[in-house]
């Protein structure tokens, strides 16, 4: 099988990886590379790490260019995913890794966003229960964001087997290139290194619905969630600390249990042995995600880590596994367990 | 008045910094540097930061080479204070900056560190209610830990003035200083850069006691305290989020009008104007604190943040601080607001 | 002695830390601080790390606001300061932080700045021979650039002593925030954390002439110099590699007796003890400059290398140390030799 | 065809590299992994990043446990190489990451490393000109060191093609996982943040004759080389700047002609377009050398800036490269030129 790729906002970090990832990918060809105001530009003077492609030219992101391809990655700013897939054929899997497509609630679209809610799209998160089917053959799929993947898949084991309180409380540190390469003054080199700061604290944050959304939909009823999340001094990776209220008579030989019960045949999700923490290092680049937990016994709360590569799976690496699933490719090809370090 | 001042451990870390600012402070002249291992070594070849001592020798840290100072700051691994600060005359003024002397519960320190507890000296956080008078003329003081430092300051408002249950989640993240100046491979930069890790998460990390007790003695009853350190990039500073359920009827204006007035006369913590939130940057070197509150309606939460230099006033500030108090000078001498940033 | 002094400029980098150090600064009182876009702003929302000065809030560069007071310190982009220079009284002590006025040769000027040349003002760099006598009771005074300062300190003490070719290599890392304050794509942390680059190679970066100019003004004839500037992931601190070929004889007991002369009564340039090599963090928030020197025989070259804080000693503090020159005060008043380390 | 692979220090950077890269590898088979002291752990807790061999426990570094397999590749301490490789089969590929058989001169072997000399190896460079067709076949291979292959790539063309003196200066910035992972107190992350400095300055740093002695044989005669390594704040990747004075009437563009001939056919060197500028975040990972040229007029110098992965192309890429041309493999087999950025 050879499949006919476009990707649109290719100068991007979210197009970039989604490139990085697809040169690897034994059964893609790349076709058009589109972009906003980069078109024309040589791809290799944006994205010097790209070599085998630095020839590519970038074109004007229309309907047009992206057009007659058997999948088309969307890497957009949120508001201008939706007039494209319409116009893209039904036939053509069209994969968002921006926001539009994720909640199903146009009231948290709403609240969060603003404006007009555009619709929800299969959800590409294969390890939510019984998400994986949905995403199986689908033609539409809203790639998660990166601080619902990493901070979802550290809690949603507890949540689904029932050891603790529906009422979650996440601080995520990430690294700088989840917030994209729009040039804005926090976000330079001088003010970021040797620095640490909180931003979107009280619950502002966009991606506070969608963690909620996920987490509910598993327990069945409203799972509270309080998101905090922190900038740190990095490019790539987000490290998760997701805590929750154990319930009564829940060991943490039980947690241990539920958690390797659940990610046992999972092909990213990996659960660290005893004693070992994850780091974001270890999974730089990959499509892996390290997870570990802890009894907090004089608190009785349950303490899980997760850590994620944003770029990787938490955005470009999940685009591609939907795009697997979506073709019916084994699920990994093209992807990887193993991160660069150090 | 001219005091005369020795350090007990020149060469690591917070030696260093107690170090640069007595080089700053009007009414101080250095006495003796000593180390362990270091001893007869300029101090030029181990600290080249502090230009004026460079032609200075350590020598061996022992009683004699200690004694006839009007102050001896020990900046020692843990277990050396004790037999120190017995030896030295009841007069002189000894400030330990380790861990030794901060827990007034034998158990607890028994559980976190093991071995014979020592005992308990005033504990060198001024701005705990109350606190401040017991330092003022101290002869024996103890510096906090560097994270009780900044978690308490982030959440004891809220817990005096009765707007939060006793029921604190800390997660804290640190620059690498705070693990001091031994060579361990996890330590590296080609470890820690581009890399965010947890450590000593469930409860484990031996400063839980310590913000449990700081929390606790204010709260008049026991508060139950969450702690999860978190390694990040950086080599100074800590952003701790600091998390409690708020109790009925509180409103963020109450919350907020608490903070201020609690902070209104402190030297050293700064309430951020609304909308602004802390970074670790803004406070390197110096010996301020950079506070910031918000309430997350959705979970009923308060969520504060704070920030602090761990060397500075989280080690070696607070410790001219308790100096400065014990010697009945201007608490703030030698010390100052203002960051070094970018 | 008061000093009443304007900072123009004040919410960039370079006016950021000529307030911090002007905060220190015991016969100074800061009056107006001045912005482009950002007059009309609270200092403490740009500037968070001085907080003594937070409340303060910024007014529009202009003549009218920077009359009256004893010192105007400008930290303006290159063109604008000629017209207020101008408008300032005579008397008014006019310290220019930025290029217009560093440069004799008009034909430089064109060829690396284009455009008209503003003129020249005495070059605030006392360290050279000869130069400190024109800074005193000077009252227009142009700071010299960043990478000019490091290379020129590095070097010419071999230049006056005729060791050296007057054919000099200078290959200098610096930190991002001699990049300014102004949002580039290519200075985003994701971009430059983990990332070391090369720019300006060729000679085309504009400090070149004015290294050039230092040097062939000691050397009495003009010295060539070949200036490669690379970026590296820090925000503050330049390390200069400056190498010559030894002139016939020269031995390395000779080049370092010609530093230790050049710079035994120099309060910050400092040559460090054989076997000791310079490093940025040393340097960091001081005006110290430490120099080291090796003969490499087999190539019969001399390698100086030398570190600097590029926004202290760099800009801000050669800035204020030429204030002092200027109004006959003690040439350190107000700046240290310590840096903020680790 | 598969090929069973040892790894002898897969504990270590250049270990752990070659496994990352092994993992990759179509025609492999990974067998034993051996270290020192850290032997009968598990690989996951020493390397989390190689997620596929985390259950993999190392064995003790023995001729028996490395016999038997097609390949073995040795990370080892110098010094340690020679007894095993002695002891394997002759038809055994012994691929050496370590310095012990590089150098051919034993005169600059004991200048250098002191000891006796083992002997040398083919040089495992194979873009120097004629260099390809020894290691084809090779069963014992000599892996460059990460700045010899650097420095090399950048100037070589130039050398070859007789447009410059013999005369050659090398300022390399090098990131701090070339100094391996044994826990030394200067290369601490709280040392090496926000920091650079150089070391081995004046020509001593060891991969100086392996520079003399690559460009030496392309001229045919000795070649000057000055070399000044720098250590700046990030993990991976060196930037070298390279430069020597140009010949009469050499212009830039038959520089440029020389470098584009130089590398047309090379798959991993590429030379950038005009305008473009290396940076080693572009080859983080990956097997590329990135180059660029330009020509300063005003002092009629040469300047080349190349960046490489110390750990990839600068030690075990390299070695993988080597063992595809030993084998017979096609030379790019299991390796990239796509980086990881950003």
């Amino acid at each position: 099988m050879t499949v006919s790729v476009a990707v649109a906002g290719a100068s991007g970090y979210a197009g970039g990886e989604v490139l990085r990832l697809l040169l690897g990918h034994p059964e893609v060809e790349i076709g058009a590379l589109t972009a906003g105001s980069n078109a024309g530009e040589r791809l290799g003077s944006l994205q010097p790490h790209l070599l085998p492609l630095a020839d590519r030219v970038l074109v004007d992101t229309t309907v047009e260019t992206l057009a007659g391809h058997d999948v088309v990655f969307l890497g957009l700013p949120h508001g201008q995913s939706a007039a494209i897939a319409r116009a893209l054929g039904e036939d053509t899997v069209v994969i968002d890794c921006g926001a539009d497509f994720r909640l199903t609630d146009p009231g948290e679209w709403a609240a969060f966003y603003g404006g007009e809610h555009a619709g929800s799209w299969p959800y590409g998160l294969p390890e939510l229960p019984g998400q994986r089917e949905l995403l199986r053959g689908a033609r539409r799929i809203a790639v998660p964001g990166c601080y619902p993947t990493v901070s979802t898949l550290a809690i949603v084991p507890a949540i689904a087997a029932g050891l603790v309180e529906p009422d979650v409380t996440v601080v995520a540190a990430s690294g700088t290139s989840g917030a994209g390469k729009a040039a804005k003054p926090h976000l330079l080199g001088s003010e970021v290194m040797g620095n640490a700061s909180a931003y979107g604290v009280g619950g502002t944050h966009r991606h506070t619905p969608e963690i909620v959304q996920n987490l509910s939909g598993v327990h069945g009823s409203p799972v509270r969630v309080g998101f905090t999340p922190l900038l740190v001094p990095m490019s790539r990776g987000i490290l998760a600390t997701v805590q929750a209220p154990l319930l009564d008579g829940v060991t943490a030989a039980g947690v241990r249990d539920a958690y390797a019960a659940a990610y046992a045949d999972e092909p990213f999700v990996h659960l660290l042995p005893e004693g070992q923490w994850p780091q974001t290092q270890s999974v730089l680049g990959s499509n892996a995600v390290q997870v570990q937990v802890a009894v907090d016994e004089r608190v009785r709360r349950l303490v899980a880590v997760a850590v994620v590569d944003n770029l990787a799976k938490g955005t470009a690496g999940a685009a591609v596994q939907c795009m697997n699933l979506a073709l019916g490719l084994d699920e990994a090809t093209g992807l990887s367990t193993i991160g660069l370090a150090p």
